[in-house]
C-alpha cells in the first residue's frame, strides 16, 4: 500500500480580504489529495481517492462477457457505478432503492465515458470492467475524485489481468483526471469543497486526458451566468490542475503510454 | 397561431470537399428553424420548436403549490419533463415504465435549470410551472429544440398567469436559448443533424441567456478528444447561433427586458 | 399526406331544448373526423386520427421477431400502446413512471385485440407490429380515435413491408373502426365529447370491422344503469357511425379485402 | 354458515351433437352456483362464492376515511382488489410482485365500479370498504363470481356496521351480480367454464343490477367477430341467469330494498 | 380429502391462575392441528394446514428447468413463496404490490431452506419445485404451519411424479416440520395463537426434521431478553411438539423414509 | 481515534489434523476484532468493525420526527440498514436497485431489533436514529460485525445528543454484540470467516445483551441438520466469545449501565 502527498497546497494565498479558502489555499490551488492502492481485498483494482475530506472508493471488476447490444463485437466494456454511503453527508442522503437519482445516474454516466476516453476496447476484448466509486466521505468534487481515482483502479485491474496472462497487451492509450472549478462570491477558484460548492453561483467539471485534450467539460449556472472570459479563465486553472493530478497517478501506478 | 421562419439557411456552403449538410448548410449555420405558439388547447403555454425535421412540443403548465421542500418559502419552482415518443426516432424507443433512462433524467435537469437561470421565484410566489418537451420527432438537437421551445411555453404560460391577475408581475429575467456544437470527421459544426451527431467525435451543448451570458455548457467526447482552440472555436460559433435563436424567441413572444 | 374531411356535421341538431352539442351537431352525428397519413419520418405507417379537437397520433413499427412465447409459431403479433402527453388534458395528467395505471393499461389492451382481429397472424408471419397511439390532445374518445387511426398506420407499414418483399401478401383480413355513445342527460349521443363524456350517465365504446361484425362492445354505468332498449338504440346508433369511419379509412388507404 | 344450492343444473341438455357440457347443461345453464357467507372471521364481510369449480373468496373490509382525492365531500369510497393464488390455475400464475397485470387491473376496476352502482355513497359516509376478491380455484369465470360474491361480502359488512351504529342505514340501493356467455364452436352458451372459455371465439360479461338495470356489458371477440343478432341472443341469455343470482343473494342475505 | 385431528387439545390446563389458553390448553400443549389434502384441483400437491384458526393453504407445483444459475447441474431446487389474503388478518393487511416486505421474504427464505433440508436434488433432476403458502386466516404460527403442510404438498407433487414416471425415486430424505413457542406474561408456552404472540417477550420459531435433527431455530425478543435456562426449556417443549406433528405428517401420507 | 486490538488470538490451536483457522485461532477463538470510533466527519457517531478481514463502516443518524405510525407516542425508533459494497465480495455483488434481496433486509431487521433492545424509547423521545451499516469488505461474519459495530456508533451518536443538551439522560439500557458460530468438516467452530462459512454444514448467529441475556439465535442448517447437545455447545461458545466482545465496546465506550 503505498500512499502520495501532492504539494499543492505549498504557497498560502495571499488574497487577504476574502474569505479563506481551506488549508490555507491560493484560488487556483487544489487540496491535497492522496491516491492510495490496494485497499481492497477482493477488488481486481482498487483506490482510495482523498481530495481534502472527500475520500472515494474506487474500485474495478473484470468480468467475462459484454452487455447483450455489444455481443460479438470482439470489443470490450467499461461501465461506472456511483453511490454515496447514506452517512457520507452532513444530512444523511438515502439510498436509492425506489428508484435512482438523476444526480447518480447523470455521475455514473461522466465516469464512464471519461474511463472508455482512454480504454482501447479492440485491445480489452469481450470483457466488461464495472469500476465502482462509492463516495465514503463528501465533502466537495465527488465526481472529479472517483474519475481520478478510478482511473487508477482500472489501470490496477488490467495490469492484473495482463499479468495473468488474459489480455495481451495493456489496453489504455492513455490517463485520465479530473477537476473541479466555480465561481464562488465572485471569485474563480480550483477544487471546490463543500462549503464553497453550496454557494457557487457557477459550478465547472473539466475531464482531461494525460496529453491534454478535452474528453469532458460541464459547466452549470444555476445562481448566475458566467461571461466567456470567465470561462476561459476557469478552464486555464482546470487545465493546469489536471496536469498535477496526472502527474500524481503517473507516480502512482508507474504508467506511461 | 403564428410561425415564423428564420433566414439562417439563405447562403448555401461553398465548401465542396465536404460531404454537403441538410439544407445546402456551411459549417456554421443552423437548420431552418420554426416556433410555433399555442398548438395545444389545454395547456397553459405551449410551443411546437423544430429545428429542420426534429419536432419538440413544449408545453407550459401552472399549478398551485410547491414542492415539499420548497413550503413556506415564498418562493416558486420550475422543472421540466422530457421524453420521445416511441416512433420519433429511427429505431422505435421504448416507453420509461420500468425505470427512467439516465440520459432523459440528465436532459429534463439540464432543461429545468437552464429555464430557472431566467426566472424570478420570489415573483412567480408559491407556484409550480411544469414544462413538458416531448419529442415528436427526433433529427438530432432534441435537447437544445427543447429549452429553446420551452422557454416559449413559459413564457406565454406566465403571461396567461399575469393577464388573469394570478401573477403581479412577469418573473421572467431574461430570454435562454440553446444550440448543438460537435467535430464530425475533423469539421466543426453547428446543429448537428442526426446523421452526423451519430459521427461526432465530439458533441458540445451550450446555453446562454439574451444578454449573452453562459448558463451551461456540456462537451463529450467518447470516440475523440479536443483540443483548447477547438473547444473555443466551437463556443464561438455557438453563442453566434444563439443570438439568432434568441431573436426568433424575440419576435415570436415581443419578450424585452 | 393527404387529409379527408368527413361530411358528419353537415345537418345541424333540430332539438333545440338540449344542450347545443359542440359542432352544432346531431344526437346522432359525429364531430368531423380527420385522417391524415404518413406524419412521421422514423415510423413504418403514420395517422393522425383527430375526431374534433381530440387528437392522437397513431404510428405502426414492424420488428423481426416475436415475443419469448410466441416463438417457433411461424405467427407474428400485433400489440399496442397506449399514453397520454401530460399537457393534452386540461389537468395536467402525470406520466406512468411509477406504476402503469389500469386506464391505460385497459385501453392499449383494446386497441391490441381490436388490431389483432383483422390481421392474419400466418400471413403476418415472425414479425411483431407495434402501435403506438399517443394522445396530443384530448377532448373524449381517445381510444376510438385511437383504434380508427391505428388501423391506418398499420395498413401503411403492412403494406410497406410488403412492397419492400419482406411480407409476401398483406395480413389484413379487413378494416376495423370505433367510436363512443353514451347518456347524457337522459339523452342518447354518439361519440361524446370531453364536457359530455364527463357527466354521462352511461359510456359505451363499440368496435366493428367493416362487414358490420362486433369486435368489441364496452358498456359502463357509474352512475347509472341502462335500460335493455337504451343499449339497443345505442348500440345501432354506433354501427351506423362505425360505418362512415370504414368508409372514411378506405377513401384514405384504398383498401379493399 | 348457511349455503344455498341453486336449482339450475335440473334440465340437462337435449342437443346431443354437441360436446356435453359440464354438469350435463343445456346451452343457457349455469353451473352450480353456492355462495357461502362468514367465512373468514377478520372481515366484517366474507363470502365463498362457487360457480362449479371456480371459488373466489370475497371478503369486504371498512375502513374510516376515504382516498385524499374525496377528503371532505361527505362521501364514501367502495374500491375493489383481485388476485389469484399461484396455484389456482392449470399453469401455476406468477404473483403481480413486479408489475401489476393489465387483466387483473381491468378485473379489479369493473368489480369496483358494479358495486358502485348499487351503493349510496352519501349514506355511507366518509369510510371506504374495500372488497377483496381472491381467486381460490380457477375455472372460468372468475369476474363475475367475485362481483357476484363481493355484493354479498359488502352487505354484511355494512349490516355489520349499520347495526353497531356507526351507519345510520345500510347505503345499498339493490344488488348487483353478473354471468358469462360466449360463442363456443358455434354454439351461444351461458356460464362459460375454462375448457370453453380458452375456446371461445367471443367472450361476454353482463352485470346487472336486481331490477334489472345494465350496469356493464363488456364483449370481445379475438378470434372471430358476432354479429348483432348473436350479441342480441347473448344478452337474453345472460339477464335470465342473471335474474337466478339475484335470487339467490337475496335467499342468501333475506335483502329487500 | 381426508382429515386426521390431533388428540393434542386433551388434557386441560391445571394452572388457573394463569389467563387461560384458548382451547383450554396447558402451557405444553399446541391448537388442534388438521391437515386437509387434495384440497386444490390444479396443483400438484396441496394441503390446507390448520392450527387452531390459522388456515394456510400450502401447494407445491413442479416445473421442467431449474433457476439460471442452476442449469447443468443436474440437481433441482426446492423454493418456497408466502403471501396472506389482505382479510386474513384483524387489520387488513395490503398486498405487497410496491415492494416485498421483509418479513414475507424472510418467511418464504425460511420455508424453502426448510423443504430443501430433507430433498434430495440429485434424485430429484432438473426440475424446479414451488411451494406456495397462502394465509387464508392469521391466528399466530403461519410460519410454522406453512412449513408443516408444505411439506406434505411437497411429498404429494414428487410422488405424483413418481407415479407418471417422471422422477425416478421419490426424492425426500425425510419429514419437516415446526412450530413456534413463547415467553408470555412470562409463562413458557407452545403454539402461540395471535393474542398471545402479540404480547410475547420472546418468540421462537423450531424447525426439525423426522429423525429429531434442528433444521432452523430462530428466537427474537424484541421486549426482553431471555436466559439461557430460559431458552433451553422452550425448546425441549418445541421438539416435543414437533414430533407429534410429524406423526400427523405420517398419518396422512403414510410417508416412511 | 482509538483503535483497539483484542487479545484473541493468543494461544493457537492444538488440534494438528483439522485444516489450520485463519490466524492460527482455536475452534473456540475469535479472529482479532477492531473496533474504531470516529471515522466518519458527517455522521453523529461512527464505528469502523473489524473482525479480521471483514471491515463494516457502523454510522448512526439522529434526526427529529418518528415514522408516522409512532407519531404522538412519545417514544423514539431504531432502525438499521444495511448494505454491501459492490466489490467488498469476490465475485462483485450488485447494487439492490430493482428490489431488495431478502437477505439484506433479513439482516437489517435483525441488526435494528438487537439494538432496540438496549435502547429506552422514552428515554430517546420523539428522535429517529438511523444505523446504516455498510460492508466495505466481506469475509464472513457482517451481520454480527455489524451489530457490535453499531452499538459503539448507536453510543456515540446518543452521548453527543446527551451532551448537545437535546435527549436528557442517555437512552441506553445496556450494550448489545454478536457473533456467529458453525458445524464445519463436522467440528463446531466460533467465528467463521468466508471459506469456513461457505462450507458450513450449520450456521448460527447469536446476539446478547451485556448482561448475558439472549436477544436472537438464528440457527440454519441447509446442508445437515444438528442435534441438540451440537446447538448447546455451540450457544456456550457464543456466549463466551461475546463476553468478550462487550469488554471491548466497553473499553472502547467508557459505558457503564
Amino acid at each position: 500500500m503505498d500512499q502520495h502527498n501532492n504539494p499543492a497546497a505549498g504557497t498560502p494565498a495571499a488574497d487577504t480580504s476574502a474569505p479563506e479558502r481551506s488549508y490555507g489555499r491560493a484560488a487556483n490551488q487544489m487540496r491535497p489529495v492522496k491516491l492510495t492502492r490496494d485497499v481492497m481485498m477482493n477488488a481486481d483494482g482498487s483506490c482510495l481517492a482523498e481530495f481534502g475530506n472527500t475520500r472515494v472508493m474506487c474500485t474495478a471488476t473484470v468480468e467475462e462477457g459484454v452487455p447483450a447490444w455489444r455481443k460479438g463485437s470482439r470489443a470490450g466494456w467499461v461501465t461506472a457505478e456511483y453511490a454515496m454511503l447514506p452517512a457520507s453527508t452532513s444530512t444523511r442522503t438515502r439510498r436509492e432503492y425506489k428508484g435512482r437519482k438523476g444526480r447518480s445516474m447523470e455521475i455514473e454516466r461522466l465516469v464512464g465515458r471519461s474511463l472508455r476516453a482512454v480504454c482501447d476496447m479492440h485491445r480489452l476484448g469481450e470483457l466488461t470492467v464495472t469500476c465502482d466509486c462509492d463516495v465514503i466521505q463528501a465533502d466537495g468534487g465527488t465526481r472529479t475524485a472517483s474519475i481520478t481515482g478510478a482511473w487508477v483502479a482500472l489501470h490496477d485491474a488490467l495490469q492484473k489481468w495482463v499479468d495473468a496472462g488474459k489480455i495481451k497487451r495493456l489496453p489504455l492509450t492513455g490517463q485520465v483526471a479530473a477537476i473541479s472549478m466555480g465561481k464562488v462570491a465572485d471569485r474563480l477558484l480550483l477544487d471546490l469543497d463543500y462549503p464553497e460548492d453550496s454557494h457557487a453561483q457557477v459550478d465547472l467539471n473539466l475531464v482531461c486526458t494525460g496529453d491534454g485534450g478535452i474528453v469532458e467539460v460541464q459547466g452549470t449556472g444555476e445562481r448566475s451566468t458566467i461571461s466567456r472570459e470567465e470561462l476561459d479563465a476557469l478552464l486555464d486553472m482546470g487545465q493546469t490542475g489536471i496536469q498535477e493530478l496526472i502527474r500524481l497517478q503517473n507516480q502512482v501506478t508507474g504508467f506511461s503510454d
